[in-house]
């Protein structure tokens, strides 16, 4: 049997989603915990990489087992990882219902705080200076009008196109200035949001035009953007799949 | 000239507000911190002590100094304070404004989630138990027939009276289930919010009737009341004076 897991974490003190040899990612904390109460060796696919550092206020994943589920699952899993990993759900999917490949899209918010905020440390960027908003709207407006995004892809990548579908990209302004970046795609590149919020930031501070964030995406070169945003202010906070997928969910 | 700051900070980390031999306190660090921008020794006096991990999300304070205040005292107070703790602002006010005895009401609320929250940690108290939210408001609005809260007080005091002005006293019940104690008063006695949480987490668990609500005030003993609630879900939210305090912010 195939089971998707509903969950959430925060990122800050693992080395990414994906299993790696030098770090904790939250990967090998759920296989671990999955395991022992399993007992069989569990793999499991997530919906998508997150960064080190960058959390998920909705992620999935997906594992195979031919074990009875015990009736305590979540419970007993969510005792066996730490405070900063929490599973909500559990439920059996069809063979065919993959993470990775069944996800419609992916929807990030990258979140800036315009003072320091001693209850979201890790989890906001702090960023000072003035920002013109609206002309960074305009600017994230053009992310709708291009595919292609290798300007703001990791160099280092294994993909085979750059193409992406943007939903949305936009910035939200809070009541108390604070600032949150929404943005929606079928897929994103490697650093992808990262390197368009740190782009934007250039823009909201007046040193690039809209003239040259178009010309950015346009000539298709990570060294024309700017410095990616740090990881903190960033997360996944929901991941799309067809309705049929939660037929079976309880 | 006397000086009011206006901070917030996470209480994790710090044994409470006030300055003590065993512990770090948030106090101990404002005013080493203040005394080494200031070039002289800074004691300061807060609205109220807040015990070891509970947070404030508005406190204020006030110091005497001399000396001219910097140009940036905030800039150089903030970078050379910790992450959890953030100073809001400094004023002069008049020499017989005081953070604690001009104070005229402090406003706290008590956190429950009612599932794990990779975010909130330490930041809120998770109790997954049912949970009968009506009877605890209906017991909190007993509160506001009495003034002698002797049976929420901890043992070893040296207050001169229990009697307390309570302003307001209920629950709220957010969309996701969480739940928020929200109670002012013009005073608080030592470990009173907790306590009172506590046993109405039992009125809300049915273990106690609103009778016994009651009566457990009546009584003005503290061994009748419930076990305190933890401190992780208890923040300070707004201290108030009067108008005039406030003539002289920036």
């Amino acid at each position: 049997m195939r089971y998707f897991l509903q969950l959430a974490y925060r990122g800050t003190n693992y080395h990414g989603w994906q299993r790696q040899p030098n770090g904790l990612s939250v990967q090998e904390v759920l296989e671990k915990a999955l395991t022992t109460i399993l007992r069989q060796p569990i793999t499991i696919v997530g919906s998508g990489r997150t960064d080190a550092g960058v959390h998920a206020g909705e992620q999935f994943a997906h594992f195979e087992t031919d074990a009875t589920l015990p009736a305590h699952l979540l419970r007993s899993l969510n005792s066996l990882i730490p405070p900063d990993i929490a599973v909500y759900s559990c439920f059996p999917v069809r063979f065919d219902d993959h993470a990775r490949y069944t996800a419609t899209f992916r929807y990030y918010q990258y979140q800036i705080s315009r003072r320091k905020d001693p209850f979201r440390e890790g989890l906001v960027y702090v960023f000072t200076p003035d920002l013109n908003v609206t002309r960074m709207n305009e600017a994230a407006e053009r992310l709708l009008h291009h595919t292609d995004f290798e300007s703001f892809s990791k160099v280092k990548t294994d993909v085979l196109t750059f193409d992406c579908r943007i939903d949305w990209a936009y910035w939200q302004e809070k009541p108390n200035g604070d600032l949150i970046f929404h943005i929606r795609a079928n897929r994103f590149l490697h650093g992808m949001v990262r390197a368009i919020v740190g782009t934007l930031l250039a823009v909201g501070q007046e040193r690039l035009s809209i003239a040259d964030f178009e010309n950015i995406i346009l000539a298709r070169d990570r060294r024309k953007a700017g410095r990616a945003a740090p990881a903190e202010g960033l997360s996944l906070v929901e991941v799309g799949y067809p309705e049929e997928v939660f037929y079976n969910r309880v």
